[in-house]
């Protein structure tokens, strides 16, 4: 429908519409999209000890396919303490692979023994002589879909309750990170990336299903915070927000705040826990996606002729989602 | 400070500085800026009597004058029903004025006989053979300062729930409002209006302290989307948040969720009520903008280099804000 309001211009190239998942299961004859599967949020203890969190993240991974979960979340920083300190010591050569990087080297392994995707919350990545906090998705086939280096650095200066900064150590990424799998089109941000909406109404823009953030919120930005932006980001967006957090070490330098959790495109909590170690197992039914913003059809009512959101890189011939 | 990132350029035009506000106090010789105040938010019952209306509107706004409320919010739609068969009856002309617009008439005497900033909710505006949903925005000298057409018209089906189409009568207005007052800054938005995050971005970018958002959130997407809209615009763009509701009344065709709260720029609510009759007084402190700002500097983090919210009508060189 042609409108004065011109909504399509409210994003700058035009929004695309959500894809069929990808994912097929025959039945007798035929194959059908499936819309539903389960996630599972892996909320990890992490120790000073790599081998340690390396194997214990294997064993969360196994049970939450055991218990069905199509698609795993990993925490920020699952392999090491969260310091500056410790970044440059526990980091990995992604690209080299194998032994140079032993985190994402059982990733490819697992992914591709359980045939199912995972995003791999996020570890300390060295390139050359840069640091990122980086983000890894595999495939049910075990092969590396895409790598998302965290775009906002996490730098904040609260006297008294809190000073980080993480640019201290790392690099920031040069492009937001969307990747077609076996369980829908998925956006990655991580952590401090969920407080600019701009990044989420990018990736809503560009057909995602769901947008995944690891975090490490921590006991100030937790309780006011964590909630909110996931709820916000998937209501205003009308797509799935999943996070997952490290579990709560309270003898640790940083410390999380936990609660994990699946948020529906509604912005309603569909599954989140405590602080302590858990492995959640949700639902996702990407049907209700078209159901929500056939009902609510708030990209036909944006205002193209007042606002418009520029993504830059989509611009960008090179780059295809 | 000059980077990759070109934070500045994530709104265009460049993202203005919050001004000092206009409000002054001499103490002795001296003048000084003053930064708090109260605001008083009046969640009126509305009847069918629309003399009725007015007259408790009016003593409303001064029960929160004397309670030492220097700017009044109304909420959405007070002197008329919310419905689509109402609105054509109770509208008023509000460029005529005086008789034409008693509603309007007495928001401009009381707010130049108190001395107070009116942000007057919304009535139905006839102009010509069109008809809005309009906010006035009336100043301590009891003149018009400014008209806000809502922009986003609340079309909404949710089969067996609610089905509502303000556009089969309402025509939606074409421009963002911001405007300078003795209390500030305010950006204004009616209802529907907050779900557009853009709107609110735009108005961060152009300095505001506080957004305004009389609005009639109903009984399904009240207790769903209300306050974590209103929470998500204030700690995203780091800026107040005013919500002013209609009472609940039951036996209405649209019955409100009332719960009209002030935000503040952490996304905390400082004050709300239920859905009977209230009339909230809560203070505001714009110097903790600056605080919030400085300790976390989201202006300073966002990535111009991957996505720049353009304001279209500030593009405009007639438009001042």
């Amino acid at each position: 429908m042609a409108s004065a309001f011109r909504p399509q211009q409210a994003r700058i190239p035009p929004a695309l519409a959500i894809p069929i998942p990808l994912l097929t299961k025959a039945i007798g004859n035929l194959f059908c999209f499936i819309y539903r599967f389960k996630i599972g949020l892996c909320q990890l203890t992490v120790t000073p000890d790599k081998k340690r969190n390396i194997k214990h993240a294997r064993k969360a991974i196994k049970e939450a396919a055991q218990k069905g979960a199509q698609l795993v979340v990993l925490p920020e920083i699952w392999n090491s303490p969260y310091s500056n300190d410790s970044f440059p010591v526990y980091a990995e050569d992604i690209d080299a692979g194998h032994d140079a990087s032993p985190s994402t080297a059982m990733l490819a392994e697992v992914s591709g023994q359980l045939k199912i995707t995972i995003v791999g919350g996020s570890i300390p990545e060295r390139c050359g002589d840069k640091l990122y906090n980086t983000c890894c998705i595999f495939g049910t086939d075990g092969k590396l879909k895409a790598k998302h280096r965290k775009i906002h650095l996490f730098d904040i200066d609260i006297p008294g309750k809190l000073t980080f900064m993480e640019s201290k150590t790392f690099t920031a990424g040069e492009t937001p990170t969307i990747v077609d799998t076996d369980v829908g089109r998925i956006g990655i941000g991580i952590c401090h990336d969920i407080c600019f909406e701009e990044l989420a109404m990018i990736y809503a823009s560009r057909g995602a299903h769901l947008i995944c953030y690891p975090g490490a919120f921590n006991m100030t930005s937790g309780p006011s915070h964590w909630e909110l932006l996931q709820r916000s980001r998937a209501a205003d967006n009308q797509l799935y927000v999943a996070t997952c957090s490290p579990a709560r070490d309270a003898g640790a330098g940083y410390i999380a705040w936990g609660h994990s959790t699946l948020v529906g495109p509604f912005g309603d909590v569909i599954a989140t826990t405590e602080h302590d170690e858990d492995i959640i197992i949700a639902e996702i039914d990407y049907s209700i996606l078209e159901q929500r913003r056939t009902r609510i059809p708030l990209a036909k009512q944006r205002r193209g002729d007042l606002y418009r959101l520029v993504d830059i890189r989509r611009l960008d011939a090179h780059c295809r989602l």
